[in-house]
Order: structure tokens, then sequence, then C-alpha cells
């Protein structure tokens, strides 16, 4: 094997991220705009509130989401793209384009 | 929630395929053309030849990798990517773009 042919691990990581099971469908439910859990929550509905807790705070870790309180009462809480989170949206973009086409229903 | 903010059931069928470890590197190596299992398997040293063999079957099943037999002696094997499979191209380049931009190495 040739050195150029490699794979870039940068590849590999981008998607050891999009590849964790709800993660590509919270993204695209943020891409309009900032929502609360339970907005995101309803529009995926076979997803249990304990694993769209977990994926949040991961995708946080991963500086691709955005928690922010806001001290009204009672209290909100908004999750938001990042800048990194929202660049995301090509991604998904094409994703969608492709299953547009070659998957039926 | 409004009807017309749900969610494509397809692109979350996509997600599922691009989804499970190791496909997308898979895919990548197939793009600039038709290769051998040990090529591909060389390509990407930390995956194991069952899990490739196992995903190669899945991509097969899915109809985004074509297997082909040359009757040369001994026995040829190829791999390709079909139409289906092709028109991942620019579902990969987004994410590499992506990860070239954000991800730290």
């Amino acid at each position: 094997m040739q050195q150029s042919e490699a794979l870039c691990p940068k590849f590999e990581f981008a998607f050891s991220i999009l590849s964790r099971k709800w993660t590509g469908l919270i993204i695209q439910t943020l891409l309009p705009g900032p929502k609360r859990f339970r907005e995101i929550a309803d529009m995926i509905p076979n997803m249990s509130d304990r694993m769209l807790s977990e994926r949040l705070k991961e995708l946080e870790g991963e500086g691709i989401v955005m928690r922010t309180v806001y001290p009204d009462i009672p209290v909100r809480i908004e999750y938001a793209l990042t800048e990194k989170g929202k660049s995301l949206e090509s991604v998904m973009r094409e994703v969608q384009k492709w299953a547009q086409q070659w998957v039926d229903c």
C-alpha cells in the first residue's frame, strides 16, 4: 500500500462521532435553530429521553452542541449547534440527497 | 410538533447504514476503484478480517458493494462500489472537509 493511499485518521474520528446512534438525527433537528429538550425528543419519537440526554452531553463535550440556561421562571434550557456543529449542515444535506435518491420507503 | 418538521425516515435509514463501525472507511477505500479483500484490509489496519468480511456482506446486501469473481488461476475476487455506492462520494467528501476543518489530530 502506498502511503498516500492511507486513510486520514481525522476522517475516521469524524465518522466515529457521526456514527453513534441518533447523533445525526439530533444534529438535524438543531440545524433550523436552538431547541428545548422536549422539542428534540418529540421530533425523534423512537429515542428514549435517557439516550437523548446522553447524546447531548457527548455532543456538548465534542463542542458540537452548546447548552444555554436562561434564568426565566421556570428556568429555560436550550440546546443549539456551535459553529463546528453548524458546519455539519453540508454533511447532513448530502446524506439526505443520497437517501432521497437511493433508499426506498 | 408540526408534521412538516418531522424527520424523513429515509434519512434515518441512511444514517443507520453509514453509522456502522468501519462502513464509512470501507466505502472510502473503494471510491478510487475496485479492490481485493486484502487491499481493503491493509488500508484499515485496526479492523479485523472477520469484521471486514461481515461489513462487505452487509454492503452487498444493501446494493452498495458488488462482489465479482474472476475465473483466473488462482481465482480473483474483487469488491467494487455500485452506482448507489459511488453516489456516496459527495457524502464522504463533505465528512472529510468537515473533519479537516474541525478535528484536531
